[in-house]
């Protein structure tokens, strides 16, 4: 196989599970590859401990950063605010670093649901992808996907939800969901 | 949050990437919470190196077993016996460590397309989903899962591909692919 390297940029999209996770999983492949990985999280904050001890014990090369407010569709006028400026924060840090270039692999953890909400613009995120180096790869994860997005990634996954266990009424699982 | 641990049954399946990705992700966080993980390899075998390398690097509790020979397409007559052998292999083992019970999380990657392809039963493989003890999280993944496992699980997420980047003819990425 020949091995040209490009970097790639991927969006996870979809209402079902696995957005984050399959960002989790690339990002460990990458960091088993020797890569340096740095995962910036939009949305949540403060209660993926999984996600988060996993980096601690990994160590450098693997970085996580949360950085965003918690739930959002709990958010009332006030809160939606300070998931705004919060999203902004993180925005100006992902620019920061993918110009920056000292990751071989950076995921954007629900910039698309960011946007979505209106917490980011959608050109700045387009930005970001358009000057990314052509070496790094980007993964944005979150429902919801901008059609421009999806335009200028090289690999789309829509994670479809066919059954969720919220539904049969079983709490959120220790190790699963966070 | 109650948390009222119950070991769920997760499935991974559709065309899409994002697959054993999303079971590498979980596997992650489920080391990260300090569980222990098992993940057993149904079709690949000798190429996946990035997650392997990973699985070495994370050293104990987090454990990787690749059972398979290969890409099942190039497989000629003879070459689907031997991926049968090995799908035997890997389904007695997985069932032995379901039953033995030292794993919170096992990942059975690639399970739904070894039955699809007939190299597994049906049979056998809703059986460990039957007989798995309470608290163990199970995720099998793999495209064409059957409607059985799809009845039997808690969680089931369809990935669907929207765009892949072999189509527009870049080839795998270190990192991302491997």
């Amino acid at each position: 196989m020949a091995s040209e390297t490009k970097g790639l940029t991927l969006v996870f999209t979809g209402s079902g599970k696995g957005k984050t996770t399959a960002a989790l999983g690339m990002a460990l492949r990458a960091w088993g590859q020797g890569m340096k990985v740095l995962i910036l999280q939009f949305i949540k904050g403060g209660w993926k401990y999984g996600e988060l001890k996993a980096a601690e014990k990994l160590g450098p090369g693997f970085e996580m950063r949360q950085m965003g407010e918690g739930f959002i569709k709990d958010a009332g006028e006030s809160g939606l605010e300070a998931h705004r400026q919060a999203a902004q924060t993180a925005l100006a840090e992902a620019r920061q670093e993918v110009r920056e270039g000292k990751y071989d692999l950076i995921v954007l953890d629900e910039i698309n649901y960011a946007v979505h909400y209106g917490l980011v613009d959608l050109a700045d995120v387009l930005e970001i992808v358009r000057v990314k180096s052509p070496g790094l790869h980007l993964v944005l994860t979150g429902r919801n996907a901008a059609g421009e997005v999806v335009e200028l990634a090289d690999l789309v996954t829509e994670m479809q939800e066919i059954k969720h266990p919220y539904a049969a009424g079983i709490p959120a699982q220790k190790g699963v969901e966070f």
